[in-house]
């Protein structure tokens, strides 16, 4: 086995050798790793329809878990947009590196559907912060952060409260205006976190599965990473709701509910690592987004 | 051209549209853009032996600025394993999916050169913390953060400092005791920051150049993202020094200068972005490196 980094980026692993050779400091805030493991019941399905499926020409899927609470009008152009099969054939048009994957008509001109709210009001905000976790420091970009019952990463500055631009979440494109994005282009940050986007876009989602997909793209020189040639885009084969296949073929999904002692105790081990580890902290945008296949 | 985001990653455009239409509030702390450009006396060469080349077996390369003021045994390790050619032939080895790459020999059974410390001191942290310029407010990972003059990102709890794992930069994997990284087998985040390995691993550089050549590799699903056959792997032709290449044949690269009012504009004009954008912070990791090819 090679030398590899201890801490890794999904699991709690500890680090066994140093546990068994470093000195051991009391550490009273850190629970056992079993309190924070998740009950059965902790474990909620994600409705279909909350569930958008890129297949990618390849034959690679991504799944994109859809924030129909926080985004509704972007939300429901979207499921209009996948019934109407808007996106077959279009195809992921941008990837700047460290910036973000974008995809949908790279021309701007195919017309929509005319069921769809073309210019839908900005959903950059959503209304009161209640967390059902909240993380013990503020950090660069609000007051406060935390994570709601059901697994989004928020922000907030005591007036407003916004989902965090964390990498992976999926965001909609649009021109100057605010109200310019109707959910047709959507893009994901494949890098650093685009938080400086908070409360500037609407956010309507988060990838649960396939982000290597679009993350390990190619990335494009040309200006703001939009592929200078079609011969350079991913073609996109279909885009469905998982509730519009049919029953057989839908993958399911389910999320961690996060208001429950279990969560937090899995916040306090990673706010406070075993020896010889120091403890640096614990970013929004660094709680895992806890969705599984449904066994 | 398409819908397209309008906040770039490593420019400050302003939004000309949204200029035009949008109603404009007086933002008396906003600088005007000119006031953050560099001036030509801002751009520092950086010495030929703080740049590591990574060639990779494709034709890419990729270019590391290399720290060594802050992790001067590490460095010194590095040099010598450059001068040793130990990397050539070697590979990029592990991939994980927002979380990092990582190069040098995957068996760990080549053995070091013998004027290789195998074993130096961990250099997690650095002395006293006099960033050139500090960001307003605290992070998720730090009291207080900034950057040093020439422009590495750090951070502080007040007594000591530390390089933060931003995206891009480069520290050494190890095993679970502190000293157990040489600098032979080196990692780059390739997603979200990694700073909760802030404090807890040596910080040798940062990728100036080729960065997507590491980032756009396909990730593994094995354990730790190490490639499972060795087919998988990405071959490295060879690692140097620039200063251990012919004159003609070296790359030349400058940083800009962090102490002084351009920079500070900068980031002021990143904080307090044009109408109708919602300003909501700016953090380390989202400061532009501000390294070119010398002109």
């Amino acid at each position: 086995m090679a030398k590899t980094l201890l801490v890794l980026a999904a699991t709690l692993a500890a680090a066994p050798l140093a546990a068994q050779t470093a000195p051991q400091s009391p550490t009273p805030s850190r629970p056992a790793p079993s309190a924070a493991e998740p009950a059965p019941e902790d474990w909620h399905d994600i409705p279909d329809d909350e569930i958008l499926l890129i297949q990618l020409a390849s034959g690679k899927q991504v799944a994109i878990r859809l924030a129909a609470r926080f985004a509704p009008a972007h939300v429901a152009n979207i499921r209009k947009l996948a019934a109407a099969r808007w996106w077959d054939g279009e195809s992921v048009y941008r990837v700047q590196e460290n910036w973000v994957a974008q995809w949908g008509d790279p021309t701007e001109k195919k017309p929509l559907p005319p069921e769809i709210l073309t210019r839908p009001p900005a959903e950059f905000e959503i209304g009161a912060f209640t967390p059902a976790q909240r993380l013990s420091k503020p950090d660069s970009y609000a007051a406060a952060t935390g994570v709601t019952a059901d697994g989004w990463p928020i922000a907030s500055d005591g007036k407003a409260a916004w989902l965090s631009h964390c990498y992976g979440m999926v965001g909609v494109a649009r021109d100057s205006l605010p109200d310019t994005g109707s959910g047709s282009e959507l893009f994901t940050p494949i890098g650093q976190s685009a938080r400086r986007l908070d409360r500037n876009y609407t956010v309507v989602g988060r990838i649960v599965e396939g982000m290597q997909y679009l993350s390990a793209l190619p990335r494009s020189d040309a200006a703001m990473g939009v592929y200078a040639t079609a011969a350079e885009r991913t073609g996109i084969a279909w885009v469905r709701l998982a509730s519009q296949l049919p029953p057989d073929e839908r993958p399911h999904f389910q999320v961690r509910a996060t208001d429950n002692a279990r969560y937090a105790a899995m916040m306090a081990l990673r706010e406070n690592p075993a020896p010889p580890t120091i403890a640096t902290g614990l970013n929004v945008c660094d709680l895992p987004a806890a969705i599984r296949r449904r066994p």
